[in-house]
């Protein structure tokens, strides 16, 4: 029954894929434990050093041995003004100063070139491992990158938040794309037209993707159990990316304070900030975001301000206080559940069985 | 297959509601032939007066038998102050002047006392005309209205976007919830706390309402056909309400401009304004929605914004100028047909069938 294009590309039993969270949550044991029980592990790998990925990577294969995949940022070029910095800087000193941190050290601020660089290891560090599947967000690589991807048999996911996006992501050669509907907690992966919306529920998203590619879809969004693979199945997607739902899962790396306030959390707490990243991204409301509100228009891009609030989210994160941490969520929270993978994965399949059973 | 609660309330054939939207979309024809076919088809009568109520629900009559419904908007105090309404004059004339409006009639300016006054009156003709079916949207009436609809044997449907406006539904004795995603077209019917967002996917928004509350639960936003029902019922809904689908089919009263708009549109081209009537609504953007942008905190509160805009509405429709006209659609207008509301219902339960097969 969930024989599909998406299983047999991935070689997975079910199509559950574990969305790549960057920043620790993805574990090895996350992730392996995700593949050994019938779905895809992926590496959120997006802010790691090659050498961190290479690690990773080597310490996964030895807890499965089935297949699983890594996500990479895409970088695309950025301005970053000295003056920018300076005035950014100015706003977040005073919660630097709540949460204790009187010295900053001297910031290492990105440049593209470096970033570009790191990016390019990074793929080397994907084909001399063979890792089955790489996926991207926040753009599509270059069409060498992806032909030397291609050439070693690594099967390519792309994300997309319109239809557009998702067509892009086809002409330029991926096997699968993944759609991530306005529900989806963490960062959002347009990259075409910035300043652009495109929030658009995956109720609308899915069926409109559906019917403008022909690679197979992966929707992602909200999903938290057996009632959304059903749904999104319905809706032309072969399989599901799930972020929330793993990342409070035992084996997930993310804090504990993080799980526990998703765990009582409400749909309509999530809201969308560019004030952690430079980068618009779900998460719960709290002091931080709050403040930063006003400001959020004249913030420096990404990865400049990520740069910029690395201290704040280290501090309030080893201090357990929530009010400056980036509490990143999706818009199903009262679904979320504290459990391993394995019986996660299990109450999924069996819930979308009954489903099938009852219509 | 269809035989549910929703279903067995409402006296239909499918779960597949026409969403009453306001503004003439909803025509005699329109409404009846819905019941027709197996849904139920409802008035828009949110801008009605009391005459042309009990004008529509009569000539309906004489068109269907079956069961069919009707729309009222729950009044909520509203402030007016002569500065503000001078003030968004000011804004909105360089707009009228463009449109050749430039003698303004005196406006007459809506007061909290008249709408409630004609939100009773509305009442009475439902109850006079037994309509069998009572939809609300704004907000949730007084228990003495709802009491006395009941009384009528009148099944009674409250609007909500957040699990708690659900269950503040449920409380207040309403038959049937109908849970708006953010994927909605035309007005948000969000009633509690108004600068909040409560911008929830159905992808999110469904599953989490159906697990607390005991009625059932009917979806709005984005859904256009049998892959949206099936969502939808897999999500846990009894029902769909459709809006947009209904709208471009030929039986629809909505202008042919407006009708082409949403044929042709993309699902990255709708945007949420307050500028046409005071609150937020979801629409083609275009050269108002862009304009009035910058003033969009500082309007009057709905209907009184409605009252100031309903010259440049009527005006721009009428020379068909779709710059100016308030074209409400979903999320999904890459999915909207032209055809007649029989061969719509046909095609949605159709796929439907055909998608529960492939299962």
């Amino acid at each position: 029954m969930f024989n599909n294009k998406i299983t047999k590309l991935l070689h997975i039993q079910y199509p559950i894929i574990q969305a790549p969270m960057a920043g620790g949550v993805t574990t090895s044991n996350l992730v392996a434990e995700v593949s050994n029980s019938g779905g895809l592990g992926m590496i959120g790998a997006g802010y790691m050093t090659p050498n961190q990925m290479r690690e990773q990577i080597r310490e996964i294969k030895q807890s499965t041995s089935n297949f699983f995949g890594i996500n990479l940022f895409v970088p695309s070029e950025f301005d970053v003004t000295q003056d920018k910095i300076k005035s950014a800087n100015q706003i977040l000193q005073p919660i630097r100063e709540q949460l204790g941190l009187h010295h900053i050290d001297n910031l290492e601020i990105p440049k593209y070139d470096n970033v570009l660089e790191t990016f390019n290891e990074q793929i080397k560090i994907v084909i001399e491992e063979k890792v089955p599947v790489c996926s991207f967000t926040f753009g599509i690589p270059s069409s060498k990158v992806i032909n030397e991807l291609k050439q070693h048999n690594i099967m390519l996911m792309g994300t997309a938040t319109t239809v557009k996006e998702a067509i892009e992501n086809e002409n330029a050669g991926m096997d699968i794309v993944t759609v991530q509907g306005s529900e989806a907690g963490g960062h959002r992966g347009n990259f075409i037209n910035e300043d652009h919306e495109s929030l658009i529920g995956l109720m609308s998203l899915i069926p409109q993707v559906v019917d403008n590619v022909s690679i197979p879809v992966v929707s992602a969004g909200g999903i938290m159990d057996g009632r959304g693979l059903m749904a999104s199945i319905c809706l032309g997607a072969k399989g599901v990316q799930m972020g929330t739902a793993f990342l409070t899962c035992t084996e997930s790396g993310a804090s504990e304070i993080h799980k526990e306030e998703i765990l009582h959390a409400h749909e309509d707490q999530m809201v969308l900030t560019r004030s952690f990243s430079g980068k618009r991204a779900r998460g719960i409301k709290n002091k931080y975001i709050s403040e930063m509100e006003k400001h959020e228009a004249t913030l420096p891009e990404f990865p400049v301000q990520n740069t910029l609030t690395k201290g704040i989210r280290s501090a309030s994160s080893s201090q357990k206080n929530r009010e400056f941490m980036s509490l990143w969520s999706g818009q199903s929270p009262r679904l979320a559940e504290k459990q391993t993978v394995n019986s996660l994965i299990k109450n999924i399949i069996t819930e979308a069985k009954n489903i099938i059973t009852a219509l």
